[in-house]
């Protein structure tokens, strides 16, 4: 993928595009590759959700309402910066539901560095700190970006022991609503030598189910994620999930099985993550793979036909959505069943997911919603 | 192999053979293997270390001394066992240096159960004492058997948890010098439903390079042998390295990198072996190989032929005093390079180890002393 810079109009059509409704980072790539541009997108918006069977329009963002973010990123002393351009840090948008626009602050800079993700227990053990600082001052030393959730614990130590070398926040609300509160003045500290990034609208509170989320960023930005501290079902475990997903290494630190903090970490060890004790470990494993280009790709290739296929007749639509079910199936297996084409299928799918009939799922895979 | 019984007659042999000057259990083997039996070999001692070069005689072990050991063994409820008889644990007779006999205390059934090592650090932490005590407690409830050094710290925690259902405690010293001697009312606990054994004679206080000697058999006796907590440098480590060389499974239980305690183990995980943070963890693997024969074979095989080769003529004696060096050397090349017959090689290699000026060392290779 070659970069190319965002005019502001581009910029602006981009924004309104990701944040309208029914419209998440995989919908968004399908809508650019089907229409060329956001713009012609955002313009057959409501006619696609209405062909696609919406029950009331759909809410398509205000272009004064775009140009207000931007504005509020600009007096923040942030920038919006789209998937293909340069500055978009070239891992992450490798993953395949990278967001279209992240907002950053900070050193820009910092983020087009070889970074690794730490992150583990709020409630971390005294060890399992003293842990977490020394390996992030060590791989920051070796010329790492530490990448972490600003989340207190082994997130917040790791962020202080790379305030010097380079600190990645990785924000699961808005800019303007930093979480936990506490940390605003570590992330300012960070901005410095680091950045702060996140993919979620000004004045947006983080709710639970947006650090999940905000995980996949984490893992997508790193080459890889070292899990200090995790008990089962913790948020540290759906990022080594996602790392495991994206083609990114996991690495854990092992602990007492006495201890409960330990259960994950070590959990992960047995299916395979490498063991780490100390910074070599970790940089053992990367270096070999740091010069290497971006292994991952974007699954749906860029070379298709980027032009809009027509309005679909009512038959091949009808037979789409008959094909469709609670279980996710992929593009091929609907065009080959619908008798159809790749390009009649994609525009379907796209007027159903408008309409919020149907969901989009890892994998090029699609489902009833 | 098939099992014998010795004879008294026989039993004595074989002591006074195995404690007579310069003859390790790999020496008594071969000796074995080319003079017939113990008595044979016995008479023939003098005569061997004299033209092996022995500078002064070499000391047989007196008739009257054997006899009194075995006595002592006796009225200590204790038994000699000879590594060809079918009380004699099979595992343990596998190993290359198995001891010709070893003394048994306790319940000798015992011996015949299948086995798991579960050793670790003498100044262990409240976690790692905690975690061998359930996971010795957890495997004897599944029915193996779990042996141990007697040492303080997580040797002794894993005798306690398992003196109900089956404990071994391995000796460095003879039986009636038991280290350390606050231990002795442990090692009487667990003779009810274990055993305790040692190679070693009656009398003899264990010194420094008796433990590491003593360890082989730990992990010999074993199906495999599990690390709690072991520092760098560490005896448990040398139990890992023979489990290793023995074919046996290496387990190890993962802690902090900022726990010291941890290194040894932690460094064993990074080297493959399995971890172990629940019992289940040891069982899934050694279960499979329950049902199996034992793997690993004596690596001179029985059926050669067992006939002296008689007295080898001085020239090929000289020249392979020539051929060997500090650096170990195979049979197979001392053959070769002098031009000989192996049973002619093995009897000078015989000559000269009684003689002290050959040391024979694990997988069949011979050094200079």
């Amino acid at each position: 993928m070659k970069a190319i810079d965002l005019t502001d109009e581009e910029r602006i059509d981009w924004l309104r595009l990701i944040r309208s409704d029914n419209i998440g980072p995989r919908t968004f790539k399908s809508l650019l590759r089907n229409f060329g541009n956001a713009r012609a997108a955002l313009d057959a918006l409501p006619m696609l959700a209405r062909r696609g069977g919406a029950t009331r329009p759909i809410r398509v963002w205000p272009r004064a309402d775009a140009e207000r973010e931007i504005e509020t990123a600009r007096q923040l002393g942030a920038k919006f910066i789209g998937s293909a351009e340069a500055a978009y840090p070239h891992r992450l948008a490798a993953i395949d539901d990278a967001p279209p626009l992240i907002v950053a602050r900070g050193d820009l800079a910092a983020l087009s560095r070889p970074m690794i993700a730490i992150v583990g227990s709020r409630n971390a053990s005294a060890a399992g700190l003293k842990f977490a600082e020394r390996l992030a001052r060590q791989l920051g030393e070796a010329g790492f970006m530490i990448a972490s959730g600003l989340a207190r614990g082994i997130d917040a130590a790791a962020h202080r022991a790379s305030l010097g070398t380079g600190s990645i926040a990785v924000l699961a609300g808005g800019h303007d609503r930093i979480y936990p509160e506490y940390h605003a003045d570590l992330l300012d500290a960070l901005l410095a030598d680091g950045a702060a990034i996140s993919e979620m609208p000004f004045g947006w509170e983080p709710r639970a189910q947006d650090f999940p989320r905000r995980n996949r960023l984490i893992s997508g930005l790193s080459l890889g994620v070292v899990i200090v501290e995790a008990a089962k079902r913790s948020g540290s475990l759906i990022t080594a999930r996602f790392a495991l997903e994206q083609g990114r290494e996991v690495f854990a630190v092992p602990g007492s099985p006495i201890d409960p903090r330990a259960e994950g970490a070590n959990g992960l060890l047995k299916q395979g993550a490498t063991l780490v004790t100390e910074a070599a470990d970790v940089i053992s494993v990367l270096e070999p793979i740091l010069g290497q280009h971006e292994p991952m790709s974007t699954r749906e290739p860029d070379n298709e036909e980027p032009t809009f296929a027509g309005e679909p007749d009512t038959d091949v639509r009808a037979r789409i959505v008959a094909l469709l079910g609670p279980a996710p199936v992929g593009l091929d297996d609907l065009v080959r069943l619908s008798n159809s084409t790749p390009a009649m299928v994609r525009i379907v799918l796209l007027e159903l997911e408008l309409a919020g009939r149907v969901e989009r799922h890892a994998g090029g895979l699609f489902a009833l919603a």
